[in-house]
């Protein structure tokens, strides 16, 4: 019998009535004859709610112990939702993490899965039963502490799950009905796309698509688990997420979409001497930190000075924190000065057609000069172009893409507000 | 080194402050050399909460999943005291009931512990940490699934770690500092005992006392385990629950409290034939709805009418549904009617000494007399009378048993509002 494997997102579980939604959605897909094998994120904020509760007995609660705290939103959400499936008259079982076998790393707060054996969930399964499956938690699989599973926890869970069941695709509900060639609320017309290979998704969500979290793209890539991004108010059948970009023949492939990001600063280290390591002392302190980079520029090197000039980027929120350190590094280093800007924005192009179509960054530098951007810094991969502009130029840069590039439809596309965890 | 299990009710926890305060009570149990294992109830109301949510959802949830949400609400609350205590600079480990080896039947909303296997519990403790337990529940031994222990659960879970752990006492902390001699809302000079025997508290827990649950102390004396009734808000040590009846020397032996119960209903059968089985019809009946009776009285057979009448209290709440059931059956019993009467209030001494003192149910029923309460229904044990008399004269045979024996003190008892879970 197929197997369906469906995700539901917070905000499609923040109240009684959506709960009740989504058993009705969930009972209809088991009618159609399909098994069904349910995560469910926690109710709208209850995870925020459980943080607030921890930050006001503890200023750093311990991570085994938040974890313990935060796995009983999904408990809740999950059994709310086997309740409702009962109510429709078909029969639940809803699982823990630790009980459907979702085994992981040490590490609270983000760990990773090693290995799923759902042995409790197949065979409820097969008594004809749909089951639900906490998702964002696991458990250590030394340890069997409780563990949490950070960003994206329950794509992933969803996505490990159907893999182990060799699903035969990972349905994931939000308030979003697919993936389109651009945020709608920047560029109105928009178009959904019927599908996407993993590749494209990787680099979308790489640069600010927010609808997949890379770590789920990146499980259902390697384990060949077909993704669905759909949603939860509309029987649209949403985006296929499948398949390699290798398969897709030369003369059929096109650019995908244009996706911005607001969420990086840019950091410039001046004046540092051009001999080897140098430059090695400065992304060794930012990855000591754990603060991770993402575009890096190094000029070319000054032949009077014998100086060159390193820019990159870093989260925003991470700004700070890095500045404070290659401060402090300044003088050690020889530095002349270190900058930030946290004005800027990211607009980036992707489509696997970029590696049959050899104009693509010609045509994508004179879309932005006749939309009077400057960029600032450009990166590229196979399949994508990512450069750097002023913050309050960033809409503009994309609506211009999209519009050279042809992705643009007739119509106006649906704008929903807010998204799932 | 000796080992204390703490348990402390939800509304001890029901805030950041009244946790952090527990988190201190524990602390310095930890620091006066003991082990320390604490079991915390949910949270003030969480518990009503979850079962909104699920009334919200489903009619008649069932009983799996109930299980599966209501377990929630422990889980939050021992991780939120655990990293309460983390902050204060010791160490916690909190475990669900099923990582404490709480094994139990399968009866979901209430089943029984069949067996506690510590042994996570017990390699923490050895490494000098504090085990904070999840009250309330446990997994069913046979399927895994997680169960919970219905009322008193918590308080059985205390003891039954006690027992496992072998513990030297087993604290009972809640916002009543001890076991009265009578409730002192009802009787202002009630006094609070420093003792008594598991059999008397059993009597007191049956015929009304709130204090402790009569499931958890049947626990605790079957496994002889001290408990100490405490309150969370003082430092008094309160009442201990020790020891046998029969190891208290006839002489020392007295009458320890009395007791009041306001929560059954009567009914009477008028006409029964009186020949074998026709009573039992009645208690047959009652007992398959699995409706708990207490006092029975079966009149003297009339010799004219060969009939005979049957009086039985049973819990108020249930009183609508035992009568539906007697009217269906009183043309085929052959009755001549069935009367209800939920304007009843049931008043008991309690004590040791009543053995040695073959006065007590003159003296009884003589300060009855004198207070002007009428009784209707009569029942005994070794160490108890029960009476059953209108509700609104309960109070005044209160306070006249409570004076007639002589057990009050010269000061005002303090007074607290509302138990614990």
């Amino acid at each position: 019998m197929a197997l369906v494997v469906q995700k539901y997102g917070g905000s499609s579980l923040e109240s009684a009535e959506r709960i009740r939604n989504v058993a009705e959605r969930i009972v209809a897909t088991k009618k159609k004859g399909y098994d069904v094998v349910v995560v469910c994120s926690a109710m709208g904020d209850t995870t925020d709610e459980l943080l607030d509760l921890a930050a006001s007995v503890s200023p750093v609660p311990p991570g085994r112990e938040l974890d313990m705290l935060l796995t009983a939103g999904e408990r809740i959400s999950n059994a709310l939702v086997a309740m409702a499936i009962d109510s429709l008259g078909a029969e639940a079982r809803s699982f823990t993490g630790s009980q459907a076998g979702v085994l992981t790393t040490e590490r609270h707060g983000d760990a990773r899965i090693v290995d799923v054996t759902p042995d409790r969930v197949r065979e409820a399964l097969d008594e004809g039963k749909i089951c639900l499956v906490a998702g964002f938690q696991g458990v250590n699989k030394d340890t069997r502490d409780v563990t949490t599973l950070g960003r994206g926890g329950s794509d992933t869970t969803a996505v490990a799950l159907a893999a182990a069941l060799d699903a035969d695709v990972c349905e994931i509900y939000s308030d979003v009905d697919g993936v389109y060639t651009a945020d709608p609320r920047i560029v109105p017309n928009a178009q959904k796309l019927e599908q996407i290979s993993f590749e494209e998704m990787l680099e979308l969500a790489a640069v600010g698509s927010k609808i997949l979290v890379l770590r789920s793209v990146e499980y259902a890539r390697a384990c060949n688990v077909p993704m669905r991004v759909r949603s939860s108010y509309s029987n649209d059948p949403g985006t296929l997420v499948a398949g390699s970009m290798e398969d897709i023949p030369v003369e059929e492939a096109v650019l995908t979409g244009v996706a911005t990001d607001k969420s990086e600063a840019k950091i410039t280290v001046l004046g540092i001497p051009d001999t080897p390591g140098k430059a090695a002392d400065v992304f060794r302190a930012i990855a000591d930190a754990e603060i991770n980079i993402d575009m890096v520029l190094q000029n070319v090197s000054s032949l009077e000075s014998g100086t060159t000039d390193i820019t990159f980027t870093c989260p925003r929120h991470d700004g700070p924190r890095a500045m404070e350190l290659l401060r402090k590094l300044r003088d050690k280093g020889g530095w002349k000065n270190v900058l930030y800007d946290d004005q800027i924005g990211k607009v980036s192009l992707v489509g696997a057609g970029m590696k049959s179509h050899p104009g693509v960054t010609a045509e994508f530098t004179e879309a932005l000069r006749d939309a009077g951007v400057n960029m600032e810094l450009i990166s590229t991969s196979e399949i994508r172009i990512s450069v750097l502009v002023r913050e309050e130029q960033l809409d503009t840069a994309a609506r211009a893409l999209h519009e050279k590039f042809g992705l643009g439809g007739d119509k106006q596309a649906t704008v929903y507000a807010g998204t799932g965890r």
